[in-house]
C-alpha cells in the first residue's frame, strides 16, 4: 500500500471508534488489473470468504470476475447482488446434498469434489453437471498451509473421473492448492506436473477430455516476510505449463485460479489502540503491549503466529521488543510472542496503531461476542 | 450429564436445524448449588465470557450470584438485565481508561489489576475503589492454561500494593487464576502459598489489611479425560487454605471463586450433522468426518485439541478410528487428528452427532460469518 494511500485511510479513520478496519476498494481494482496482466491466460474466480463485504464483490462483479463460492449463505449474497450462476463454482468439498441442490436449483453448473460419497451426492442433486476433481497437495512453504484436509491422492482422483463418468456428469478438470500466503512458487511445479499427468491418464486410459486446471489461490498479499512478485510467479508458472503440457501440444483450454488473499489483503488496514503497556516484573526485558483487537476481534490468522502482519506505530524513538496481545481474557489471545516486534519506545496508551494488509480473513471471522466485544466493524473507501 | 436429560435435550432438538446449541438451565442450577455446597465459604462471581446468555445470566442473578465481568459491553448486558453494581467485579487486566471510568459512573467498585499503568488509570477514574492484584501463575496442568498473559510475579504485586495505598486505592486482596480446566488441585496449594505471603508481607511490611482472596475459575467440566469431583477439590483447597494461613489463625475474611466452565460447561449440547465421510485415497486407514460445525462456528477451543469434547454417534456397530474436520473451507478446521475419536461404523452421512459439554466457550466464539456461515443457534430450555 502506498504512503498516500495510508494517510488518506488514516484520515478517514480519525474521528472513528477502534477497532476498526477500513478497506480500500482501489487496491482491489489494482490487485485484480495485475492479475489480469500478468496471467490474462487465467479466470479470475474470486474466493468470495477472503472478503465477503458487499462492496468487494459488487466492484469484482462489474470488472468481470467469477466467483468462488463456500456455501449457500455465500450463494444467497452473490444472488442478492446480482450476481449470474455461469460466474460461481461450488468450490468447498465439504457440502449437503440438499445445499448442493440449491446450487444447482439457482443455476450452478460446475462443482469441486474430492470423495465418492460427495460425488455421489452431486450426481443425484446436480445431474449433468461439470465437475472438477481437487488433489491433496502438501503446502509447504505456505504460510497458511492448506495440507490435509482437502483433495485426494491421484489414485483416487483417478476412480472419481471415472466414477463421474459412470454418473452421467461431465468430468471438466483437476483443481489443486498451494496453500495459502504460499511463497514457494515450486509448489505450482509439482503440482501442474501430477494435473498434467492426470489429463495424460483420463485421455488415454478413460478416454476423457478434460479441459481445464483450477489452480486455487496461494498468490501471496504483503506481510512482513518478504515474497517474489506477482510477475515472477507468472514467469514461472507459464514455464510449468509449457512443460507439463507438452504431451498435449497445448495448454487446457481453460485455466483457472481463485485469488481471495492476494485481491483482498492489502486493500484492508486494521486501526487500533494501545490499551496498556505493561511487565510482569519489574525489570523483564520485553514489555506486553496489548492492544483492543486480538485473535477474537478478527486477527485469528495470528495464530501459531502464522500471518505476520505489517504493525505500524506512529510515535517516534528507540525500537523496543514488545510481545503483543489481544483485549480478552483469554490467555491464547496473544498475537506475537516469538517473533519479535518491536515498538518506538515513546509510544504510549492510548495511542492508534496500524495493522496493515488485514484485507483478507479478518472481519468475517471475528466472534460475535466473546468477552461481549461486538464484532470488527469495516468500513468501504471508495 | 444424566440420560435423562440428553433425551430431552434430543427430543427438542429434533425439528430444529443444525448445527445449533442447546442449554440446559437446570443443569447449571445444579451446578451452582453443587458449588455452593462444597464450598459454602466462597462468594461465587460467575465469569459471564463462558456462557453470556441472557438466561443463564438471570437465573444466576435469582439464585443470588455474583458476576465477574470482562468489558462494558458485558456490563451493560447485566445492568439490562437487572444486577446491580455491587454484585460486580471489573475483571480483565486489559481496560481502557473509559472503560473504567464507565463501570465506576454505573456503580462498580472492585477492580482486578496487575500492572502500574493500569492501577494508574484505576486511581483516576475510579477514585477510592478496591483494587485486587492478580498473580501470575503457570496454568500447568490445565487443559486451556492461562499462563502468561496476565497477572504479575509477587515482587511486582507488593510494588502494586505499595502503589494503591498512595494512590487513595483500597487495597483489597489477591486473585490468581490456576488455568482453565485445571485438573491437578496441587495447583491451588502453589498459589495459596504466595498468596499467604503476600497477606503477611503486607500486614508486616506495608501495614495493609488484605481481606480477599479472590480463587478465579479452574475448576472443571466433563470432557474426555476424567477430573476429580468438585467434593475433591474443595476438601484439598480448605487444608491449603488452613496451612498457608495458619499464621493468622484465620482464613481471610472473603473468599471469591470465579467459575464460568464448571458451571455452564455440562449445561450445553451442540446437534451438528455428519456432511461427509471421506478418505484422502482407497486404502487410508482413518477416514475423515465432517460435521457441519468446527473451529469457527463455535469449536475454538479445539485448537490443538486443548479441550476434547465427548461426542456421541446414535448408530451402531463397530468402533473405527475417525478424524473430525469442520465445514469450512480452511484446513485448520480440523477438530480432532491426533487425539483418536471413535465413531460406529454404521453411521452415516446426514446422521445426527451430539457433542456434549459445550455450554461453555463455545457460542459467543463463533465467527459472524466465515464462509458465510452463520453464528451458532443457541436455544434455552427451561
Amino acid at each position: 500500500m502506498t504512503r498516500e494511500r495510508f494517510e488518506r485511510i488514516k484520515k478517514f479513520a480519525a474521528d472513528k471508534e477502534t477497532p476498526c478496519l477500513v478497506i480500500d476498494l482501489d487496491v482491489i481494482k489494482q490487485k485484480y488489473e495485475e492479475l489480469r496482466t500478468h496471467l490474462p491466460f487465467a479466470k479470475i474466480f474470486y474466493a468470495v470468504k477472503a472478503n465477503p463485504t458487499d462492496e468487494v464483490v459488487a466492484l469484482l462483479r462489474d470488472l468481470g470476475a467469477s466467483f468462488d463460492v463456500a456455501t449457500r449463505f455465500e450463494l444467497d449474497q452473490l444472488l442478492r447482488l446480482g450476481v449470474a450462476p455461469d460466474r460461481m463454482s461450488f468450490g468447498n468439498t465439504i457440502k449437503k446434498e440438499k445445499d448442493i441442490a440449491y446450487f444447482y436449483e439457482k443455476g450452478v453448473r460446475l462443482y469441486v469434489t474430492d470423495s465418492p460419497t460427495d460425488l455421489d451426492k452431486i450426481s443425484r442433486a446436480a445431474p449433468g453437471s461439470k465437475v472438477f476433481f481437487r488433489l491433496l497437495t502438501e503446502g509447504l512453504g505456505a504460510d497458511w498451509p492448506l495440507s490435509k484436509k482437502f483433495g485426494s491422492h491421484p489414485d483416487l482422483a483417478r476412480q472419481l473421473i471415472k466414477m463421474s463418468v459412470r454418473f452421467g456428469l461431465v468430468p471438466y478438470g483437476i483443481s489443486f492448492h498451494p496453500g495459502s500466503q504460499q511463497r514457494d512458487v515450486g509448489q505450482w511445479s509439482t503440482a501442474l506436473t501430477q494435473v498434467a499427468q492426470l489429463f495424460r491418464w483420463a485421455k488415454e486410459e478413460a478416454h476423457v477430455e478434460l479441459k481445464m486446471i483450477n489452480m486455487g489461490g496461494g498468490f501471496p498479499a504483503n506481510y512482513v516476510e518478504s515474497t517474489d512478485p506477482i510477475a515472477q510467479y507468472s514467469e514461472d508458472i507459464q514455464r510449468f505449463l509449457d512443460t507439463s503440457f507438452k504431451f498435449m501440444g497445448r495448454w487446457p483450454e481453460e485455466i483457472i485460479i481463485e485469488p481471495g488473499r492476494s485481491m483482498a489483503g492489502d486493500s484492508g488496514v486494521i486501526v487500533a489502540e494501545i490499551v496498556n503497556i505493561a511487565k510482569k516484573s519489574v525489570h523483564e526485558r520485553y514489555p506486553w503491549v496489548f492492544l483492543d483487537i486480538g485473535k477474537f476481534g478478527g486477527l485469528i490468522e495470528t495464530l501459531d503466529e502464522a500471518i505476520k502482519y505489517p504493525i505500524y506505530f506512529e510515535a517516534q524513538g528507540k525500537a523496543q521488543s514488545i510481545i503483543i496481545a489481544g483485549p480478552t481474557c483469554d490467555s491464547m489471545d496473544i498475537l506475537y510472542e516469538k517473533w519479535t516486534y518491536t515498538m518506538p519506545d515513546k509510544a504510549k496508551i492510548g495511542d492508534r496503531v496500524y495493522i496493515l494488509t488485514t484485507g483478507a480473513y479478518t472481519q468475517s471471522y471475528s466472534s460475535i461476542y466473546f468477552n461481549g466485544f461486538p464484532p470488527l466493524k469495516a468500513y468501504v473507501l471508495k
